[in-house]
């Protein structure tokens, strides 16, 4: 979905195919510039709150083709840096880590229409400001109650890590280790160890890990507006409920877009918050333009006197419970529906890199045909800053991280932060450390990129066998399907209108007695009705999700067949 | 605080001093009772998601002794329990690892009142609710996207720590490893392991990770009410906000009083969500309990319209940033006024085992020593289940692990957990795991108690330290200030009227004067105003608050010194 358009001993710029205008236009990307919080040597105990500047740009026209820079570039800007210094809660910014974004645009403002007064009202947390005076050459705190790591009961952490090429759990691992003073006090190259992970942080997380996301939200998604910032998160679904917060407010009447099928969790994070949910309608890839336009042209205050939605939380790849994967041209279609409404845009993407293989083509080869064959994010194309996207460490590497990133225009992740600060302080020191000493240290861009090309080979084999089984088992007189192109969930759809006892029995009457005849032979699947964005209207169809995440491939059959006898029971079949 | 009353072959009780009734109303816990959760041998994947059941109990006379048990009966216990199953996603509950509560009486039910709309809005998330089904025998889950362990990189995790009774970081230290499979499959007595603790989990916490705070919670407080029941954190500032969204709302006025001067992030924390904060006047010993009792019976309406306060937010020991620490007295009498007045307290507590050693007593020699002469906590003596306490394990073991837990009534923490569950689902895996391989299979609950009274001891050098420094350098003729009892802060009072300046320069004006001064002279402290629980109100006093946590000695000597030069040369001295 990518390709590559040249290389002139610098970056290889991508673009999204089919692409849009003269080649021509593609901008270049300046390497080495001044980088703050990077020294050869530094004694700072802390280091510098300010935001790093961005070089003037002039606006350009909206639509512009998307640019990426590769592995190498980050290798060779990270060597012109320097060692990165950052000690114990050191402040920091995105800015810091990306390359100067010359000539991109810089993101639009938003204003109380689509920020919360809560959001608004947030100060900075008086005690993390004062950290900037820790910047001051031979200044002694006395201010925050940062306890001192001698008291930490750690002297080291060591992990038994897969290597690239081969992940699988039989291979060989490396054992690899992160002591208490590697950065503070030892003579190594070490950027980071335990008595600076382990205290006190910045909400929006150690310099060291938002490094490595910003320079992974660049490689694979360069936003093409010059302002976007990352902050790191305790994982999406603590992000999604900050991004409501941020974006909604019950007493305005705030309503927000999703799919009509949800994930049911995005659901109850926003009715608790007096945010209504309206579905919009779907086909296999996922959200329908003419549905979302529709929905919001016609939009008036007799639906319970609530103002038109100026948010649409969408998971545009192997969404939750679909599986529905949004093409290329859809996307496009989304984003500018959003722009035609001024829609903020909440992308959810848990499951972008488990883009799984198609079949009609070939496996990549190396991490540049990888990413090439992504389909590029709403992010990328997000030229006004209205996408606040959501990433994660959970399907990717462990759901016990709790360790994601957003990453949105500077105005929202500023805010953001401000309501980290006090929600949560930033993830775990623990699991910071531990996927910096992994993803970053031991791997790099590039064998965590092979990781994840490895990841999505498993996850196609996996789709195969339930495919498979449905194949197999499942009655195609009431049953049908379609393979997801991305996730890890199988979206089945039974004809209601065929049961036997259709008129008498209503679709979540049916639902029930096949989920419940599912757990007496055996086979735990998640009903359809759980996901409805509009639970008060009647349900549409009849569904029932499987994932094939969990199980092994002779359970998962197994668990079909299950499933297969429970339907061809009900319907009579 | 506490003395022990009796042993009769069983546990011991402990009961506050003085003892407020006769010895013989004293009850007794019975151990080993019916423990759901725990099996010789098991394969279940899933464990019960049902509560295990609270014995019958008739209500007791409000005042009665409070009661705890040993780490010998929590050994005793868990040799009669057996080996803890406790899969993937397990849900779990305090009462399967308490004692039962016998004769204790019933928590109070807490309505609209005094919880939010939002709070009880609530639903339980449908699909951990779904993971009730795991426990059947034999069934396959098509359910929840729950990834295979096969695709965690980590094979093990290793880390060298301190081992009693030699805390000291140059002690040795000794190499505990947690591997993948452990207790999953492995034959092993490990209860917890990468497989499980790395997967998504209930956002209560791991019932591994649960069961070592109940029982640590059951041995220091011993709530006097059966119904308690703990949650996992993801640290106290988390715990805050959402202990602030479950009691309070906007739309309904609402107020919560604190000590007058505050913990600003607690402030930052309430203000965004639209509560009022009214400061309580303070002495030495924190709140005063006629400062709270005046203004809850003169609250009118008249106070912009909004109605009388509900919420106390305190931190009784060491608190931050005065340093005050409630005497037992002070802490009967706030409760006390809280039943009058109907108030519901968060209770506050991340420096309660830094109760730093008074020199006129003996050192305590034992652990039960050590629980004797700790202060009775506000828990402790919560007859009402009025009290939502936060523990942390910040400043005991590291901030970084962002896991701490609450204690509250059954009804209270079931509505804290369903908020949980899409604030953040629960703290990081990485800590959870880490945590439990030290406190409970490494330490038990006798070395952690070990830890904490080494801590406590050198926090009190490092305040000695401190308080020295003071008596040297800062100019007694316009300073005061008292050595705290607790915590990890020094809060000096500058005498605002003796400046030679007092009456062209306010309060804030010469505090920032200082401020700066300090910064110049390169030491930081933190502003006194920070913490003004009433932002809009004029000072009422000139403070700076120091902390003896971070720097070495020397270092805290010379900034004392150039701080005390700071004030001097501000009041001309």
């Amino acid at each position: 979905m990518w390709r590559t358009i040249g290389r002139q001993s610098g970056p290889v710029f991508r673009i999204p195919a089919p692409f849009p205008g003269p080649a021509a236009v593609v901008r270049r990307y300046v390497l080495g510039s001044q980088c703050y919080f990077h020294s050869k040597s530094s004694d700072n105990f802390e280091a510098l709150a300010t935001s790093a500047k961005l070089p003037e740009a002039k606006p350009v026209p909206p639509v512009t083709p998307s640019q990426r820079i590769t592995v190498n570039d980050i290798l060779e800007r990270r060597a012109k840096s320097g060692r990165l210094v950052a000690p114990t809660a050191a402040a920091c910014d995105a800015d810091m880590f990306k390359a100067p974004s010359t000539n991109k645009p810089f993101a639009k403002k938003w204003d109380d229409h689509h920020l919360s007064k809560e959001a608004i009202s947030r100060e900075p947390c008086k005690l993390k400001q004062a950290a900037r005076f820790l910047k001051t050459p031979g200044i002694i705190s006395l201010g925050g109650g940062l306890p001192c790591p001698e008291y930490f009961p750690f002297s080291s952490l060591s992990m038994g890590v897969s290597i690239p090429p081969n992940f699988s759990e039989s291979s060989p691992t490396e054992t690899i280790t992160i002591n208490k003073y590697d950065a503070s006090q030892g003579n190594t190259k070490a950027e980071y160890d335990l008595s600076i992970g382990l205290n006190y942080a910045q909400a929006h997380g150690s310099a060291q890990m938002m490094r490595f996301v910003t320079e992974h939200t660049e490689l694979v998604h360069s936003p093409p507006y010059a302002d976007w910032k990352t902050c790191l998160t305790v994982g999406s679904t603590g992000a999604l409920e900050q991004a409501l917060r941020l974006l909604c407010q019950k007493s305005r009447g705030d309503t927000i877009l999703t799919e009509e099928f949800s994930f049911s969790t995005a659901l109850e994070t926003a009715t608790p918050l007096g945010v209504k949910v309206v579905g919009v309608k779907m086909d296999s890839e996922g959200i329908l333009p003419s549905s979302l336009d529709k929905i919001l042209s016609n939009w008036t205050n007799a639906r319970g006197g609530r103002r038109k939605p100026h948010v649409l939380y969408t998971v545009p790849s192997g969404q939750n419970p679909t599986g529905a994967t949004q093409s290329i041209q859809r996307r496009r279609e989304v984003y500018a529906i959003a722009q035609q409404h001024d829609l903020f845009i909440i992308e959810d993407e848990p499951y972008y890199f488990l883009q799984l293989q198609d079949k009609t083509k070939p496996t990549p080869e190396n991490v540049d045909q990888f990413l090439d064959s992504l389909i590029p994010s709403l992010l990328s194309l997000d030229t006004d800053g209205r996408v606040l996207r959501m990433d994660s460490f959970s399907k990717c590497v462990v759901p016990g991280s709790r360790l994601g990133w957003i990453t949105a225009s500077s105005q929202i992740v500023e805010r953001f932060i401000r309501h980290a600060e006090v929600a949560n302080q930033g993830p775990s020191g623990f699991s910071q450390l531990i996927l910096h000493k992994l993803l970053d240290e031991t791997w790099g861009h590039e064998g965590y990129l092979k990781w994840l090309m490895n990841l999505r080979l498993e996850y196609t084999q996996r789709r195969d066998t339930l495919l498979a089984a449905c194949e197999k088992y499942l009655p195609k007189e009431v049953a049908t399907w379609s393979s997801p192109k991305a996730g890890m969930f199988f979206w089945v759809n039974l004809n209601h209108q065929l049961h036997p006892n259709a008129s008498t029995k209503s679709i979540l009457d049916v639902e029930e007695e096949i989920f419940n005849s599912c757990i007496k032979k055996r086979v735990l699947v998640a009903r359809g009705s759980w996901f409805r964005a509009e639970q008060d209207k009647p349900p549409t169809g009849l569904f029932l999700r499987a994932t094939f995440a969990a199980a092994t491939p002779e359970s998962m059959t197994e668990a079909i067949k299950r499933f297969g006898e429970a339907v061809r029971e009900s319907y009579g079949l």
